[in-house]
C-alpha cells in the first residue's frame, strides 16, 4: 500500500502530461486553465487507492481517475456561470477570464474527454466504466438542479436535503472508489461496497462543510466562516434549526434568513446562537458522526487485508479531519 | 429495403417512449420540450438506414439513432444560448422559455443520456459507438469554437471555412451512418466508406445552406432569405467572392459587411449581384455537386448490393434536393 502523497504526486505527473496545446485554443487554453488551477486532487486519488486496496495496479487506474478529475472540473466550470462565481482557488474563474459563451463550450468538450478517457480500457472495463460514470454524473446534474430548486423554497425536508448532497458531492466519491475497483477488476460485492463506503463519506464530508461553515475554524478552514449564513444557505443546520428551536427563534431565523445585512456581525452572532441552543448544532456533530460511522461500518464487508481496510480507514479520518 | 417515411415513423414512436416525466422537473422538462419540437429527425433515420443497408436490423440501432438525436438537441440548446437566439422551429429556445442555468444544465444531462443510450449493446459495441460518438461530439465542439472565432477573423481561407463546416454539420452526418454501420456489425471498410459517404454528403449540404442562403427560394427555403448576407456571416460565397471579385467589388463587399442597414433591401441586391458578376455564385454551386459527387463515387466501394446503393443515392438525392 501506498500513502495518500504517492497517489497524489503520481496523479499531477500523469495531469501535467495530459495537458497539452490543443486547438482551436479558444476551446481548449480555457481546459487547460481549470485543469491546472491546482486543488487536492482528492476525487483522482480516490480511484487510485481504491485500485490499490483491491490488488490493482494502480497505474493502470490513472486513465480512469483523470476522467473522474476531468468530470468534477467541468462541473466546476458550468457550475460558476450558474452560482455566477468570480473566483475558484483564489484565481478568476473560466467564464470571467473568458465569457460565458467560452465557459458552456469548454465546459461540454471535458464532459466528453472524461468519456474519451476510458477508451483504452477493454471493452468490458470501458462499458462498467462508463456506465457508473454516466450514472454518477446524471446525479451530479440532478443534485444541481435540486440545489437551485430548493433556493425558492421554503419546506424542504431534510430527507430532501440529504438526497441533494448526495446526489451534488457524495456519489462522485462513492463513484470514483468504484471506477478504481473496477480497473482491479475485483468483485462486484467489492464494487458495491467500496461505492457506499465513499458515497456516506461524501455525505459525511459535506455534512462537515455545512457545520464548519458556522462553527469552524477561520484560520484553517478553507472557506470564510459564515458564507452560508450569509448567502441563506439552508444547510443542514438550518434544517435542523428549523425543525427544533422554539418558535420565537424560528421567527428569528427566518427573519434573518430573509435579509442580507451590508455587516453581517449581528447575523452571524445571532443565527450561530440558534443554531448552537437549539441543538442543531449537536444534531449536525452527530450526523457527521454516524455517516462516518456507516461509512467504517462497510469496510468489514470487504473481502480484503486487514491491512488494507486499515489503509481505508486512515485515509477517511484524514478527510474528516481536514481543517476543523 | 424501407423508404425514409418508414424510417421516421419508427423512430418517433420510439422518441415518444422516451420522453416521460423524470425528476427533478426543472432539469428533464426542457429535455423533453426539445426532443419533442419535432423536425425532420433527419440524422437518427442515417442511423437506421446505414444499419439496414448493411443487412442489420435497424430496430436494433434504434438506441443508437436516438443518442445521436439527443447529442444534436443538445448542442442546439447549448447553440441557442451562445447564439442567443430567441426561436427554434419557430418555438421559444429553451434558455428563453426557462433561462440561461435551465438551458447549460439540462444540454449537460442530454450529453449524458446520449452516452447511457449505448448502454443496452454489448461491450464491443458499445466501446465502438461510444468512441465514434465522442469523436464526432469533440469535433462538434471544435468547429463551433472555429465559428466563434472566424466572427472576429478577417483572414479565414477556404480551407479552414471547409474544415469548420465538415466539424460543424458534416462529421455528424457521417458519425450518424456509421454508428447504424457498426450496430450491423458490418467490416470496418464498410463503416470507414459510409462515414466518408455521409460527411461528404455533409458538406455538400451545408454548402447547399450557404448558396441557398443568398439565391434559394423564399417560399421553399425553410429560413429568411439574405439571413446570412444580413447577419455579415463569411460563408463560402463570401470568401470565394473576396477571391475572384474585382479591387473594386472586393471593396464594395468588405464595406457592406461590416454594416447592419436597418433596410437590407439594398444590401441584398448589390451583395448577391457580386456573388454572381464574381463567380462565387457558380463555384458555390459547383462545390456542392463536386462533394455531392464524392459522396456517391464513395458507394463504389461499398460491399453491399447495387439495390442498396441505389438507396443510399437516392437518399443523397433527396437530402440534396429539399427546399431548392
Amino acid at each position: 500500500m501506498n500513502n495518500i502523497s504517492t497517489y497524489q504526486t503520481a496523479f499531477v505527473n500523469y495531469l501535467q502530461n495530459y495537458i497539452e496545446e490543443r486547438h482551436p485554443k479558444n476551446l481548449y487554453d480555457p481546459v487547460n486553465y481549470i485543469l491546472d488551477l491546482g486543488g487536492k486532487r482528492l476525487r483522482p486519488v480516490l480511484t487510485l487507492l481504491a485500485c490499490d486496496c483491491f490488488d490493482g495496479d494502480y497505474n493502470k487506474a490513472m486513465d480512469a481517475a483523470l476522467s473522474v478529475e476531468v468530470f468534477h472540473n467541468f462541473s466546476l466550470v458550468h457550475d460558476d456561470i450558474m452560482d455566477d462565481a468570480p473566483l475558484r482557488r483564489g484565481k478568476e474563474t473560466v467564464h470571467e477570464k473568458w465569457d460565458i459563451n467560452t465557459g458552456i463550450l469548454s465546459g461540454d468538450v471535458m464532459l466528453i474527454m472524461a468519456y474519451q478517457l476510458f477508451e483504452n480500457y477493454k471493452p468490458e472495463t470501458f462499458q462498467a466504466l462508463a456506465k457508473v460514470f454516466s450514472k454518477t454524473a446524471i446525479e451530479v446534474c440532478e443534485g444541481q438542479q435540486s440545489d437551485v430548486d430548493f433556493e425558492t423554497r421554503n419546506d424542504v425536508t431534510i430527507d430532501e436535503y440529504l438526497k441533494m448532497i448526495e446526489y451534488k458531492t457524495a456519489v462522485l466519491v462513492g463513484g470514483a472508489m468504484k471506477m478504481g475497483a473496477i480497473v482491479a477488476e475485483t468483485s462486484k460485492d467489492n464494487q458495491d461496497a467500496i461505492y457506499d463506503f465513499g458515497r456516506n463519506l461524501g455525505i459525511a464530508f459535506q455534512l462537515q462543510d455545512d457545520y464548519l461553515d458556522a462553527f469552524g475554524n477561520p484560520e484553517t478552514f478553507g472557506k470564510q466562516v459564515g458564507g452560508d449564513i450569509i448567502e441563506n444557505k439552508k444547510t443542514y443546520l438550518y434544517l435542523k434549526a428549523m425543525e427544533f428551536a422554539t418558535d420565537e427563534d424560528k421567527v428569528n431565523l427566518l427573519k434573518w434568513f430573509s435579509s442580507q445585512p451590508e455587516n453581517p456581525q449581528e447575523k452571524l452572532e445571532v443565527i450561530t446562537q440558534i443554531f448552537t441552543k437549539s441543538g442543531a448544532k449537536d444534531a449536525t456533530k452527530k450526523a457527521v458522526e454516524d455517516y462516518t460511522e456507516k461509512a467504517f461500518g462497510i469496510l468489514k464487508l470487504l473481502n480484503i487485508s486487514d491491512e488494507k481496510k486499515q489503509m481505508l480507514k486512515q485515509f477517511g479520518l484524514w478527510l474528516m479531519t481536514r481543517n476543523v
